[in-house]
């Protein structure tokens, strides 16, 4: 392959002109809300209905959670080293895997999934799994999955998905023995499928609304505490070979 | 050192309650705007009056340019290669460095310097430095800038920064000899001015406002094209020794 | 969970003393080559015969390949911006994904299925599914995996998997159609399990290897080019909808 | 600016041929380490003399600390996140900042003041600032400097940039009022003067070095603990405003 093909949908500039997915930036900026842009960019058109409404509360709700998340704390680590704001904010950024705003993506295949709640549950439960986007380390419930659904019936917009991340609750707690009520992934997850955006971006809803959280962290760690955060060597455990007990 | 400290002014976190600089986040979910959150954890208050709608026009400007970037291009390198959205964007996000969104820094240290600002530029020119936040690589003038502006007169903004910022135009034509309008970077570091946030968090909004659009580009590099991006060894002019040159 | 656990087999760090899986580091430097240390890091012991050559090998095989890998594109481009060499480096390093250095996982499964070869070669054929660490973009065949293959015969290390690995060339050609030799990612997948490391560390070759082919690019980069690498806008078709033609 | 241009001395790739840096890189596989070939990546030439093997060295200290490393941390922090074993190591590599293996670029700045080392140090004490690339968090002295220098001696490169930093640790201990050893910073510094590299390389020998650590830490995390690594928010102290207490 020899010519490289710079394609996109997304926004064409020119000199002084800047479109975004059909709409002039100039006439976005100081128009509509932030939000409104989000899914525009997203979605490919700007709300029709309350939509913006409910990506902002989805974006406020996922802004920021303290030290409490590995994200944050790895930006943390590497902004102490003595890096620029973008590059610690980055670091933190890649740790929005699988296990951290990914569980957003694998609620929305439970959510898709066509079968009965409890056979649902089922079948996670005898594949070791657990359900994505119930239960949290810290909260029970997750406040702000309450919140975001609150918010979804004020504008419209608590539908069919909202109905069958309720309906889980009940199934899990039935199938795995104990309580399991529905975190910020699941919320997201359903209001995600009532938006009509791509399941597949689950994880972008984070990678967005979480870059003001981690600023704030990366840029209080570089002007209040002193540089080169260290775990301290007395409380790492090496468990490997002693010195001399290899040849 | 031994025991890491984790202190933080920005959000507590305990069971079932999270609170960002001092309101439940669950007030603020449905309530405030993405942008007055964006400027409560900046900031360490809600905005007073309109200062949350003039973040919101600022990320909206800032939120998207196409492919033509840096930070865009290396994105979608790097999401051609098969990696998970969030590490693509992180790629993309790292390269928000001094060249591309740290002119607003620059910028903001430019229009914070007392003198006069012939004087300033022609302490630039000496120096062989360019002055940040004027001239655009694409565009002439960059029409981000003037929006911008429009808006903050609108929002009753546009005070002594914006006004010393304009002043920079002719002198900088008088000293360099010409036109050098103001581009989006100069117009962010007078708003971040005007809005009494810390000039050290130029970056900071680039690293915020252009999530979506990087988040954009990197899905639409995942599902529209194919698997890695390659710039094609016949455009790669190698200048280096010929083999057997070199013993 | 309250308290964070530092536990680790890889090596402990008390006062004046560093122990790297039972070795003292002060007796591995200036006594083993770092290809000895990279395969005491991944498998947990030193070489007990030729192993430490063959890595040495293999890191020297996969170290360098010009600008033609995403890898590497994007490194340029982030490094253009203005960030400092190790972001830089980092933002190459993250496009070491799927269909880059972890081609050599997948060919690891494809060596490690106990089928016929050709029946192997049918069933991804059958899946639309090409032969991972076959063919090559640029070469034809790809001259670092001979190289390797004759290195290792030289080091008494082409046994079974490298017989496996070749084998697999006639059946890919009868499946697919056309000659399909063994590329530098086939080599390494077959090395790697005739050293006996974990097949899943097929990717952690490449992130080691190509550090300092990164590293020269990202120098250069920043040494010999203008800032603000710019893929210009006149390169970028924009195919989405027009402005106007959306409300 | 429209063509971008690729330009590299480093190497040139064209169908079956790969050189490198004037060097057909099928015969540098098995014929030399690793280390000269890094050396060959960053200086432009393979070794005359011992530089290979005092580089070798120079990777082996380098190559692994434990967790004890705001890089390990992270890239622990993020691995439990659930991203791909690259990206993972990409955040730490972020974090060899300038306090980290950023202090090699310091001390060889120091070790090129030509001025008498008493006066250095006195220069540094009177800014506010520390010596760069002598003491240690942990070591005292850190063993490694003391190894490097001893197998620099073996290889005959202990010249006059070794003097020098031996120099500084009198000069030290009489400025700062206390012993202040050489650390591994400092002796990676004055080896790479010896070497004759760019002072400017002192990063990226940490970034080459530092990888293989790096990936075993990364799948031991991967491997060996369990997902969403957490500090506990029992652990994190919230010293921000009160709820309520703003309004």
């Amino acid at each position: 392959m020899t010519e490289p093909e710079w394609r996109t949908a997304i926004a064409r500039v020119r000199p002084n002109e800047i479109i975004v997915r059909g709409h002039d930036l100039m006439d976005l900026i100081g128009r509509h809300p932030y939000a409104d842009v989000v899914f525009l960019l997203l979605s490919g058109a700007l709300p029709g209905g309350n939509e913006g409404r409910m990506v902002d509360a989805m974006l406020v709700a996922a802004s920021e959670h303290s030290v409490v998340a590995p994200s944050v704390a790895a930006a943390r680590y590497v902004a102490s080293a003595g890096v620029p704001l973008q590059a610690a904010v980055a670091a933190g950024t890649i740790g929005l895997g699988d296990h951290h705003g990914g569980a957003v993506e694998a609620a929305v295949r439970v959510l898709l999934d066509e079968r009965d709640p409890e056979a649902v549950c089922r079948a996670l439960k005898e594949e070791g799994r657990r359900l994505p986007g119930y239960g949290h380390v810290v909260h029970d419930p997750d406040p702000r999955a309450g919140r975001l659904l609150e918010v979804a019936g004020e504008l419209g917009l608590r539908g069919q998905w909202c109905a069958r991340a309720e309906a889980l609750e009940p199934a899990a707690e039935a199938v795995f023995g104990r309580p399991l009520r529905m975190n910020i992934d699941g919320a997201l997850a359903a209001l995600l499928l009532e938006l009509g955006l791509d399941p597949a971006l689950g994880k972008a809803f984070y990678v967005i609304a979480r870059a003001p959280g981690l600023v704030a962290h990366v840029f209080e760690e570089q002007t209040r505490e002193r540089p080169y955060r260290d775990v301290g060597w007395e409380r790492v455990e090496y468990d490997g070979p002693e010195s001399g007990s290899v040849s």
